[in-house]
């Protein structure tokens, strides 16, 4: 009787009592701004979060700090913590290619990355430089990476080292590659890798079938046979070039008189719930009506759309409507950067030219797209996106010190309009952390940095063949 | 005969005699990767470059620096020592106004800016607003900000403590401001200015008439006389608005039937080679060659231009026909982040979409617009824009170590393409260090810290009572 009325005046007097060590978590963050980007977008001042393993255990005001021990505690210093970065589309391993094709841009796909893909493609190559790709998105606050590529398991590899989430999709094309010597060998490739990755606490494998211009109809029903098989994502380019209604045409002569693209591949069959299109550039209000319905998710990014003059794709309408669209960058030779933040003011901007509307996308609704957006896209929103109890705890710390930052009246405007990669201090994933104070927590530096340079090296030597590249 | 033949001897075999110390220099940097952007575009791999006093006293390879001993030498590490950015545009105090009118930004100019400015502008706030600016400007690898606003002589105080270089354009506008009650006060205001700053070693004081709708076609005349009467430079906002003609037309009744801005600006007789006019969306062919005669140099601000829908540049076109042209921000509030590098690549696509033409800018192009780009724009070429022995020693260091840096096969691509102002380790103006291992080497950041968070808590309290702004 007293030891109860002891814990009730203990409730009232100093709130939720504290086991004599306090719940066992394993990581507390504390003095944390933290935006949750949840439905009723909370903002919690000078907030604590919890980590249990993997999860979020409990978010809170100040004194729940009390309530838990944990062997690791960060005090984030008054900056911001929020959910981290979500990309849609890369290919990462070209990150070794970053910075070639600058002066030869008119049909860079086919004129340079596929040439280069060609002749420099390996195992090791695509390792490393995943590797190398996703420490850079993991030092710039991305915590989950959508990637298109070959050899997907040396992806997995290196993206796994470095400690971020990965959706990757082993392409699917209709010709030889480096990792399938017959076309659509993909298929058989991404089958035995999704086997082995399809428990993995990091890397969810996916089926990429490369593009509708690349892919005839009988594989592109393959591909997503195969996804659903196994209960991955489906990825694929959609909608990207002007003339990709030309380029199906003339590949497969499967389009119908007056199709749009989106139609065709309704028609074909493979627009899926667990589909993520990237691009989605000429896309009518019918089209996104369809894709709303199927459920498909998009990858917006308009950094790479104009820098190859590609269109303007209508993603605040998409957004508007509801359907599940975030962020991404493309590959390291279409973005260069590799981070989300100086995605967000291409995105507001290309809306506002699309539209003629300089209200289209709040700060708050662009945060919203590179967070919940990415997640909504993935089907994975009761997982990932925001900060909740029970979602996975992937997050970062947002410096607020550097002149750029400030003032902050509103913190989603200091977030869509001025952080910069470099702004991110901390990178959890999945409960560990990943980045601290600006370092890398998991990589070997000295390896890495031998390994990239003999990878580089390489592909160095043969840009010097190349008439296209200038030799400053 | 002996010690001639002595010299003749050295000269062959070690190349130049050292003095017994070396010659004497102020500041040596070796071991850089040096971009001069002279005019052949030499890059010294491994390279020295010698400063004197305010100047750059010669450029070599790595055995330079056994010719010359300073009080400084800074070891680059072979990362990046390239000509500082050159910003053409810029409202810096607004600095203190930044996040805000985020979220209603159809009419920002009357409805937000203009109104803040009445309520909360004083000498204090632009004088510490200024100060911020120019830290974020000098951390980001500027070196010298072009300027219009109110109590110019308070940025100016700003900026020089900071330690970078200011072209400062006093506003003229045709109704009461903070330091001019009467209309068009800002003509006298710039006059004292003027006089008071004309030999300073770091800044250039400028008349600004604030643009053709705000200032009648007598007082833009006055501005100019002004400007000539003192050899300084002239500074206006140009063809920003889409309905710019409409808005002169209402204000002045002063436009002729069927004439562009650039016309009428022509026959008003305020276009001269000391004009910087920032913006110039809205010219044709014949508006540029009208430019180019009258020697006029733009600003061109893309992301400024789109955040508010304002219209697509004409700036490839003009940078091709051989304006003086270069790159500029806007204000805080228009472009949120202050350095050019993120201008960078808004200014290639832009132009991609503006032509539809992928190849619209090369990088080589691009970092020639952000540094000689801005120099030729402000009559300033012979002094500045590119590193060259006799020009001013305005330079930075910008680190290649991050990953997102790397690789780095083209130079010009890794500057345009990939480079952030968190890359910036070292900011060299007139001579002097003005940032050294990413920190700001001149200012007092606790006086500086307490005398900002002044100014932006009274701005934080006026923000409450503003409808348009959401409280998160």
């Amino acid at each position: 009787m007293r030891f109860s009325l002891f814990v009730l005046l203990s409730l009232f007097l100093v709130g939720p009592i504290p086991t004599s060590a306090g719940e066992e978590a394993s990581l507390i963050i504390k003095n944390a701004n933290i935006v949750t980007m949840d439905q009723q977008h909370r903002i919690v001042r000078k907030g604590v979060l919890v980590v249990k393993d993997t999860e979020i255990a409990a978010i809170g005001e100040a004194a729940l700090a009390d309530q838990y021990s944990a062997p690791k505690v960060i005090d984030a210093g008054g900056n911001i913590l929020m959910p981290g970065m979500i990309s849609l589309h890369n290919h990462t391993p070209m990150v070794a290619f970053r910075g070639m094709g600058e002066y030869a841009v008119a049909n860079i796909l086919f004129d340079v990355m596929f040439p280069l893909e060609k002749e420099l493609l390996n195992r090791e190559l695509i390792y490393v430089a995943a590797r190398h790709a996703a420490m850079e998105l993991a030092l710039g606050g991305v915590t989950l990476v959508t990637d298109m590529y070959y050899h997907e398991d040396e992806v997995a590899r290196g993206t796994k080292e470095v400690g971020i989430r990965g959706v990757l999709g082993e392409s699917v094309i209709g010709f030889p590659v480096v990792d399938a010597p017959d076309p659509y060998g993909g298929l058989a490739y991404a089958e035995d890798f999704i086997k082995a990755y399809k428990d993995d606490p990091l890397i969810i494998p996916a089926v990429a079938p490369h593009a509708p211009y690349t892919v005839s109809p009988e594989k592109l029903r393959e591909a997503r046979a195969l996804s659903e098989k196994h209960g991955v994502p489906l990825l694929m380019h959609m909608a990207e070039f002007p003339n990709e209604k030309e380029l199906i045409q003339e590949r497969f002569q499967s389009m119908e008189d007056g199709e749009t693209i989106i139609q065709y591949l309704d028609r074909v069959g493979v627009l899926a719930p667990n589909l993520v299109a990237a691009h989605v550039i000429y896309a009518d209000e019918g089209d996104i009506q369809i894709l709303k319905e199927r459920g498909v998710g998009v990858g917006h990014n308009p950094k790479s759309n104009t820098k190859y003059n590609m269109g303007l794709a209508p993603a605040w309408k998409m957004y508007r409507q509801g359907l599940g669209i975030g962020l991404g960058t493309d590959g390291p030779m279409s973005s260069n950067q590799l981070d989300i933040f100086n995605v967000i003011p291409f995105t507001a901007r290309i809306a506002r030219l699309r539209y003629q509307d300089p209200t289209a996308f709040t700060p708050l609704e662009l945060v919203d797209l590179a967070t919940m957006g990415g997640a909504r896209a993935l089907d994975m929103e009761d997982k990932i996106g925001s900060l909740e109890v029970g979602k996975l705890a992937d997050m970062i710390i947002l410096d607020l010190s550097a002149p750029h930052m400030q003032p902050n009246y509103d913190v989603y405007a200091t977030i869509a309009h001025s952080a910069y990669p470099s702004d991110v201090v901390t990178t959890i994933v999945n409960g560990a952390l990943v980045v601290e104070d600006r370092r890398l927590v998991n990589v070997d530096m000295e390896k890495h940095q031998e390994e990239w340079g003999r990878v580089t090296q390489r592909v160095a030597e043969f840009r010097k063949t190349l008439a296209v590249e200038p030799q400053h």
